[in-house]
């Protein structure tokens, strides 16, 4: 379901620096296998494909279900883990005729609020809250505006009936708050972190609002469980090597705008696995052929050594066939009754073959169509991926122990003397 | 209108060394203001601002009356430099009351073709297609379908009345086309690039359209022509000397998501005018306080010399106060009467500092308002920037030589044999 092309990469990395690193690999493997590595308290995606509570599952279908006949609209509320993985999943599957999910919660903009509330409209409504501990101020301050919103529709006893909490099973602000109110509430595991987190309930129940074939994740992912291991340690194994050779950006480039929040999901999931001890490889995005109108000049023409490319490459698209009208009059006659989407698809090739001959690494992971299973085998891949990766550069993969000096800063400007 | 704030700067730019560049900044500036550098031949954006054509201005402005009296929605057909400024003003400035403008012909996306469809609905539409020569292929397709819709739903004499043709005054395949057919004309000025062209027809008409204060953007302009060169130099200055000690990535940060877009147009101008002869800093953007939830690991605990950051502030958005109910249950009651405005200004002071403190060279440049005004001085601040910046790396800003290996790899493809 999802295939690694090194052809255009086999220039900068030899069968030998392969064969070098590939011990280092399969003890990265292990590691996540055995639960011998850094975090592995936090290993509970490993298995979550085919140890998720079913029931629980089912409980998300029927929250989904009731929310889609009660609810236009899905206000969303998380940020970081909370919120990336979900919105990237929506952006690609979600049915335009189920509920809208909108997000927020994920900055503190009053104009992004404003846009989300023009959108809305007077359509039904209601909240999916999405923190572990409630006390992340991005989705708390969301929370407290819209809920004040959903009590002036609805008033105190109807918005208790649209207030979806995904939260700790035992402890918090958030859970105690949701288990006082009765609120529907959803578990976030403990043994999975943020950015692993998208096929938990984190992710299930918007995605499932909003239309999303949800069994066809779990499906894909368990697929991937089986079968992605020598694709992700190949794709890990790459990035590492270059890394060592002074490689130090990785751009996800992809053919269709609809993968824009897709990269995002990856950008933290990659960034924020191996970016500590000073090390990490920066994660960075390209929409083409857009960006290859603005960015194409530095890519080609720019530093060697510093950026390299993945191609997120898919076979076809959803159905959406536009034939070319090829009108003589603006010289595109020889593209007469082609499809729009092989156009695309030679632009891939082009893009990717001039690259590669310009001295920019450049692979592609090859997807044959996109659906849910196949978006499922992706995310536990790139999860497979991140884990494997950040072991192998000698990180732990599931921690994030710098991000809390902008909290402090801002906690001691809210409330003086309060951070630590 | 703006400021750089260059605080955080300072443990990493020493006052010696920008007295040691600075004759080096004096003499770029020099060959702006005499057209003596390389490629002095597109210097025309540098008196734009007084010396655009009144009467096509005067044109424009009807042209965009005409269109926001007849048509819901105007379908925007342009790429790279034709279509990252305009939609980059229009996110931030578009009235919402106003001709929609939904942008096509940037990518070869089945997808985004049947979103833009979709949202056009059926409300009553114009195109406004922007392409100096016709013949870049994403433009072309994307006029070519959505023109036979035109002339579907108009009829052909109705849909050349629908047309507005931006581009070469005197040939070219769309020129003669535009002339052919009567459509309405307006000029992409020979002396002016791409990432240098959203103050002329090429951003002018559309935003107009869109409900923006055109006069208000030229005056901005016109100001930043007066003003805005001590400014420039300085971030230029701070850009090269963090260069030449490795720092290799800039990244835009911002704290409304409105910005997403000017930072695309940003990533063009300076990636395009520097990344060439091998040179040039990676141009990246970071939504905050969005992104300090996924990238904030990396940037604080990831790779020291590699990353700076220039922060975009606003100090006041457009009027949407959002106060907040400061609920006790959510812990929340020592914000409680608050604006989240105020919470977002503080967010960006403790980042910066954050930041700062950690190892990032972190400067600001500081906007007052959001307003057409400030918006046109930003441009052409960022315009005489990337001229500056890119004669003191060596290079020449206007032109993108290494562009064109894609494009002959894609119609050796499509045609073969006829790529050179």
């Amino acid at each position: 379901m999802l295939k690694l092309n090194t052809t255009y990469i086999k220039s900068f990395v030899s069968d030998d620096e392969m064969a070098n690193i590939w011990p280092r690999m399969e003890q990265a493997y292990d590691q996540i296998m055995h639960g011998t590595g850094k975090g592995s308290e936090l290993l509970g995606w490993r298995d979550w494909p085919e140890t998720y509570d079913k029931k629980e599952f089912a409980r998300i279908k029927r929250a989904a279900q009731k929310i889609r006949s009660s609810s236009g609209v899905l206000i969303t509320i998380g940020i970081g883990g909370s919120y990336l993985g979900a919105r990237a999943v929506v952006e690609l599957l979600g049915d335009y005729n189920a509920t809208e999910a909108l997000f927020v919660g994920k900055d503190l903009s009053e104009t992004a609020y404003r846009r989300a509330m023009r959108k809305m409209g007077d359509r039904d409504w209601s909240i999916n809250i999405i923190s572990k501990s409630g006390t992340t101020l991005e989705p708390s301050l969301a929370f407290d505006v819209f809920r004040e919103k959903l009590i002036e529709r609805y008033g105190r006893a109807g918005a208790k009936q649209r207030i979806y909490a995904t939260t700790d099973a035992e402890t918090g602000i958030l859970h105690d708050v949701a288990k006082r109110e009765g609120y529907a509430m959803f578990t976030i595991p403990d043994d999975i972190g943020g950015r692993y987190s998208v096929l938990t309930a984190v992710g299930l129940l918007p995605l499932a609002a909003a239309g999303v074939d949800i069994d066809g994740l779990m499906s894909g992912a368990r697929e991937a469980k089986k079968h992605c291991a020598p694709e992700a340690m190949t794709y890990a194994a790459i990035r590492n090597i270059l890394y060592k050779k002074g490689f130090s950006v990785e751009s996800l480039a992809y053919f269709e705008p609809s993968f824009g929040q897709m990269s995002k999901w990856w950008q933290q999931l990659l960034g924020e696995s191996e970016g500590k001890n000073q090390r990490g490889i920066l994660p960075d995005s390209m929409i083409f052929t857009t960006d290859l109108h603005s960015l194409g000049q530095f890519i080609q023409g720019g530093p060697r050594g510093q950026l390299f490319e993945t191609f997120l490459h898919i076979g076809q698209m959803l159905n959406e066939k536009i034939t070319l009208p090829g009108s003589a009059d603006l010289g595109l006659d020889y593209l007469a009754g082609k499809n729009l989407a092989s156009i695309n698809q030679i632009a891939y090739q082009a893009t990717i073959a001039a690259h590669g001959k310009d001295g920019v690494p450049a692979m592609s992971i090859n997807i044959p169509k996109l659906g849910s299973r196949e978006i499922g085998y992706f995310i536990y891949f790139m999860e497979m991926s991140a884990a494997l990766s950040a072991y192998v550069m000698g990180v732990n993969p599931f921690d994030q122990p710098d991000v809390e000096a902008y909290k402090k800063e801002m906690q001691n400007l809210l409330q003086p003397g309060t951070g630590k």
